[in-house]
């Protein structure tokens, strides 16, 4: 794989710009790293570990003369950098950003870029529940998808090198229009994040069962959850916010499909639990064939070990 | 470890039974092993592979001489089997069922077996998303809790005796009461089961996300919630018909919590998201704590692969 574009800078320095600084080095894909972050433990432990080839410790900095800018900071921070840096970019350069949401952070970083930057905002399906300068790994995004939402009047280069840059990172690329990928991740990963959180705060809440109870005899369903509900606060605090019209959907269809199920199981009626049941297992057996999972029993322990960053 | 008991019994060859005969067999815990299922095909699979040393084509006959009889059966099955196997257990045998409810097997089993004849409840926290008389492995129960609920009238001895196949199964046995049981099972299993499901089958019935983008761009969320929701049906349509009052109690204490957090998100309170959503980090660093999983990240591939069966 050749290089792709000469200096490429990231904002934020979490799991995602990690794992995307480790990805492209193994491809060879940039000649020069910068990184900042907004934490001054974060830029020392990059600058300690060599993860950025310049640490800088502003964002103002980090983009002068950068090819490829990625925004890799919580959603709700977009705009405050957007501001920042639009002042300092190069003519010409590329700004892309990770964020789970896409309509939102389209609507608080262009106004901010100067005519002849191009914005073309991308969302990588890919993570762990880990965060900070040190979780990333250079497998993360490997035949993960990597979703971009570039509006029609963006620049068809500027798309075609971004997409280049990520399949060299691994992901398989696909287009999306912003307001649809918004409502697919809404169905696909921001519901069940706000469902796992409430289930692990319920469990919590319960008096008559100890946590220690709940933490000893977690079988697998809640060790799933447990998994999901440990991911970052603050990133899941701004995807809620930000996509609010499709959460209120999905968690209004949610609690409607939970009370009849409620309500079945109150009447007895288990012809529907079974057939609901049933059905549920046919999707699974979909995502097993669309190579995203692997039909290998998970009994709840050793996930993701094989393929980790100690792996 | 030494022979615990001379003739083993397994009514129904699934995923428990199967497991519990590949780690019986590895420890040598009994002699001989006899096993009978419902189904034709099941019980031709099990000689097939010679997974029983004797397979009958009836439970009756299975139990015979046995000196342990373990009912592998869904619960809502366990009322029929008892009343079929009860004139003809041996007199001081002991036995023991799996189900992940215990008050309603109980009161399904208890008053069809004779007088002498020992019955200790039990049920072993572990399994994976498959089924069927191929899909046990030893390794299941290795380190895993198996909760065993007799009362105290039960024979000291004969809940010795199955404690010690437990343990000799890999399992940590820990004794708990019924009611007990069914709620802490409720919170850590059943409840996360149920809303697994409720979450796939939203998925599936949104018009506007297809099925294949929906399998296509599943992230960890999601993919977690499906595997959850492959879990047998039949299994699972009967722990809730038969764990109503705590479905019931944990399902409106799920909806109260959702409903509060969905209006934090109407409202923009993002405070109360990101201390909702840190809170639920504790619990998730206290089951890594108490060994029931690993902090290895989990990126949604491989799971389970190092300790399944094929591993």
């Amino acid at each position: 794989m050749s290089q792709i574009y000469d200096r490429v800078a990231y904002i934020g320095l979490g799991l995602i710009a990690s794992s995307m600084i480790h990805a492209g080095r193994r491809a060879g894909l940039q000649r020069e790293i910068v990184g900042t972050a907004r934490s001054a433990e974060t830029r020392a432990i990059a600058r300690e570990d060599g993860l950025c080839d310049i640490v800088t410790d502003t964002a103002a900095e980090a983009v002068k003369d950068a090819d490829l800018v990625v925004l890799c900071v919580p959603v709700g921070a977009m705009e405050k950098v957007a501001a920042e840096i639009g002042p300092c970019l190069k003519p010409g350069c590329t700004v892309t950003d990770v964020g789970s949401v896409k309509r939102a952070v389209i609507a608080a970083v262009q106004p901010h870029l100067p005519e002849g930057v191009h914005f073309v905002p991308a969302h990588p399906l890919a993570g762990t529940e880990h965060s900070g300068p040190r979780s990333g790994f250079a497998e993360l995004f490997d035949n993960r998808y990597t979703l971009v939402v570039p509006d029609a009047a963006t620049d068809k280069e500027a798309v075609a090198r971004l997409e280049a840059f990520w399949k060299g990172m691994g992901a398989n690329v696909e287009f999306m229009d912003p307001d649809h990928h918004d409502l697919v991740l809404m169905v696909t990963s921001h519901a069940p994040h706000l469902i796992a959180y409430t289930m692990v705060g319920v469990a919590d809440d319960l008096g008559r069962v100890t946590d220690s109870e709940v933490i000893k005899y977690s079988a697998a369903g809640f060790r799933d959850f447990t998994r999901i509900a440990a991911s970052d606060p603050t990133m899941w605090r701004d995807v809620f916010l930000n996509n609010k019209d499709a959460t209120m959907e999905i968690l209004g269809r949610f609690i409607e499909e939970l009370m009849s199920l409620q309500r079945a199981i109150r009447t007895g009626d288990g012809d529907q639990l079974h057939s609901y049941f049933t059905r549920t297992r046919a999707i699974r057996r979909g995502i097993i064939e669309a190579g995203q999972d692997t039909a290998a029993p998970d009994f709840g322990r050793g996930g993701g070990q094989t393929e980790g960053p100690s792996g």
